[in-house]
């Protein structure tokens, strides 16, 4: 089956016009939930989905559901969904979400108008919220849908500015009350930009990914005391920076030892600030976020072990006071080996070269992951450029992974193929 | 002589009330230049040199002096001036600059009343902005009086609501047309709290200084790549906290090393800011603020040589780029020998126990030691607290302190003693 690359393309180019950002180079775009920019996106997608003939659906999150059931097949057999997102983060970039919503569109145009013979339904998704920029929750609308967050808790959650999601989505008009359950479709598929370079240098136009990885977060306090730089000598101190400094050291080397053997693994120490942080003053307070990843979740668990005893340690040999409190704790997520092996089977028969990879960003496919058999590509991103007006992803990859991601759907969806 | 406790604690707790806080525990101030509590502040100290029969200057940046001729002493010759300042930081103590005026304007009326023979006028001061709380100079007053700053750059000086100190000081009438030149004092003295330990610990209720420490700040940036916390492998990364981590690491160890041999070096990183500084981010750079001291220039030097060194160590190490800038120098200030010798014998005739000791914070003194013989005494600081209502020294130590500045004073204004 071929796809459209230049429908593909304009549906691309057309979205990213919603909320887009003069900029020199490259395009960029700013969607926030709730906001003008979203509307029109979402009201052009429901265009796009009707004027296909797809039968469209909002749940009470906003997340938007287009169905199509081919002739023949009954109303209540588990269709195939596939999709993606339509928001993006502050000043980012056209591809990240966009991609996936319209490869998923293109894939039942593409499939319609081919000789197939389906036995289920397909139905191309957006889920809403899915980078956190307005409420600061990543991949809210799938933790809505697949149940791992009340619906009531999401819509109360409240932006900056003090607006809940259920006053955002009402001012657009897109506080549904029709039911989108990822539990019923039999299978799920997503095509993103990878946000990395592995494609890029592996020369793969196409990757197939295998897991998520977890997430934990840990919060770290180092208290020592805040001093007169001058009056207080280098043998009275309890600098928390020089114990934090030690601290970050021992992480960095934790980590990279254990990544010898557990690549995907990584440990982070992204906020990092200092008090009262002032240049003649001893620092008497430091507070961290590590951010430690995954593909296992023993791994995981063992990396935080180890990072919790160097802090130990550093309180001994520094005589400050030290807490951590791992604050989150996501578990990887497995693509169904079903979704995994159909991909692999999709990309040869359109003679299209793949690389195996995990993905170290999240996705609503973790999400849903939960509840159905679930299957991720990823298409190149051009110097891993990612939530930025830089990103890009050339449009024969967009096309050639749209084509996998057709290929696949209608494997799945039909026991013919 | 003996000097009268009860009347230089009036001074002092009266002066406390102008810009007081409300605390719980103890007492606390603010007194920014040209604020309202500054105005009231300066007012209340005029009032007590005029009812001395002082003659009172005010020089342009706000500087206060008032003169006692004895009889029979020439109007031309050089006086011994005595004295501090009466501005805090934001927050600060009530002792800090107070004491050291009080004690000055006590010292005068303790000699005027003892049956003393002077050669030399008296002269009582108070430097404006020695904080810096304003607008971010320290010892702002005595570095123009001593010609170390045109008059005019300091004036033209902003503080962060955009006003500048020749506004500031209009607003509350102490922009003055007089002259203040310490070139023409014979000696100068002051008397400070200590805002360290050494003086409880040995139990002294009086601190002879013989130098002040000389401060370098240096501004050092580590770059590395600023990349996504999941994507990027451990072994893909140029982390600028980690880099910067083993900066900070070093630096501790070089002071420590330095200081077993100089126990006055000190080598603080007080400001340390990385950015992003978001958690799911690897850190792209790190800028820091270091603070070095000690009270042998050599020493300053080659700590900034060391640091320097191992900075562009951890920049081979860790694949960054690395700045390093020593924005500022300045000399540490030794005391005349003439006033530590002087100190020595009034705290003997007053039968009063002293400790030798470096200051390690600046102070007035400071400058005005590049243009005429200088002493500093120290009085104990409870706990060593210090730019905070925590400060405390005990009245009787207020009293010690004064008494031996007196006799100091007397001393080095009389032949006959």
């Amino acid at each position: 089956m071929e796809v459209d690359q230049q429908r593909l393309r304009q549906d691309i180019l057309e979205t990213a016009e919603f909320g887009s950002l003069d900029v020199d180079d490259g395009y960029g775009r700013t969607v926030l939930t709730g906001s003008e920019a979203d509307r029109v996106a979402r009201e052009y997608l429901i265009d796009r989905l009707e004027a296909e003939g797809l039968t469209v659906r909002v749940d009470p999150v906003g997340n938007i559901a287009g169905r199509w059931t081919p002739d023949g097949v009954g109303p209540d057999v588990a269709p195939i969904a596939v999709g993606s997102h339509l928001d993006s983060v502050p000043r980012g970039g056209i591809f990240d979400g966009p991609l996936g919503v319209y490869a998923a569109l293109e894939a039942v145009r593409t499939i319609r108008t081919a000789d197939v013979s389906l036995d289920r339904p397909l139905e191309v998704v957006s889920f809403t919220e899915e980078e956190g920029g307005r409420f600061g929750i990543g991949t809210l609308g799938s933790s809505v849908a697949t149940g791992l967050r009340p619906v009531a808790d999401a819509l109360e959650l409240e932006d900056d500015e003090g607006w809940t999601l259920r006053e955002r989505l009402s001012a657009i008009g897109f506080n549904g009350d029709e039911q989108i359950d990822p539990a019923e479709w039999d299978a799920w598929l997503e095509l993103h930009i990878e946000q990395g370079t592995r494609l890029e240098s592996s020369g793969a136009s196409v990757g197939i990914v295998d897991a998520i990885t977890g997430i934990t977060n840990c919060l770290v306090t180092v208290s020592g005391n805040a001093d007169h730089a001058g009056t207080t000598l280098m043998d009275e101190r309890a600098d928390a920076l020089v114990a934090a400094a030690d601290f970050v050291s021992r992480v960095e080397s934790i980590a990279s030892e254990i990544a010898s053997e557990h690549p995907a693994a990584v440990a982070t120490v992204g906020r990092h600030t200092v008090e009262p942080n002032v240049r003649n003053v001893v620092p008497g307070h430091v507070e961290m976020e590590l951010d430690i990843r995954d593909v296992e979740h023993e791994t995981m668990t063992a990396l935080v072990d180890r990072i919790r005893a160097a802090l130990d340690e550093v309180a001994r040999t520094y005589s400050v006071e030290t807490t951590i409190d791992r604050f989150r704790d996501d578990a990887p997520s497995k693509m169904s080996k079903r979704c995994v092996d159909a991909a692999a089977k999709a990309a040869d028969s359109a003679g299209l070269e793949t690389e195996r990879l995990h993905s170290a960003a999240m996705h609503d496919t973790a999400n849903v992951s939960e509840v159905t058999d679930a299957g991720l590509l990823f298409a190149p991103s051009e110097s891993g450029f990612s939530h930025s007006p830089k990103e890009w992803t050339d449009w024969d990859d967009c096309a050639a992974s749209t084509t996998v991601l057709t290929e696949l759907v209608a494997r799945l969806a039909s026991s013919a193929i």
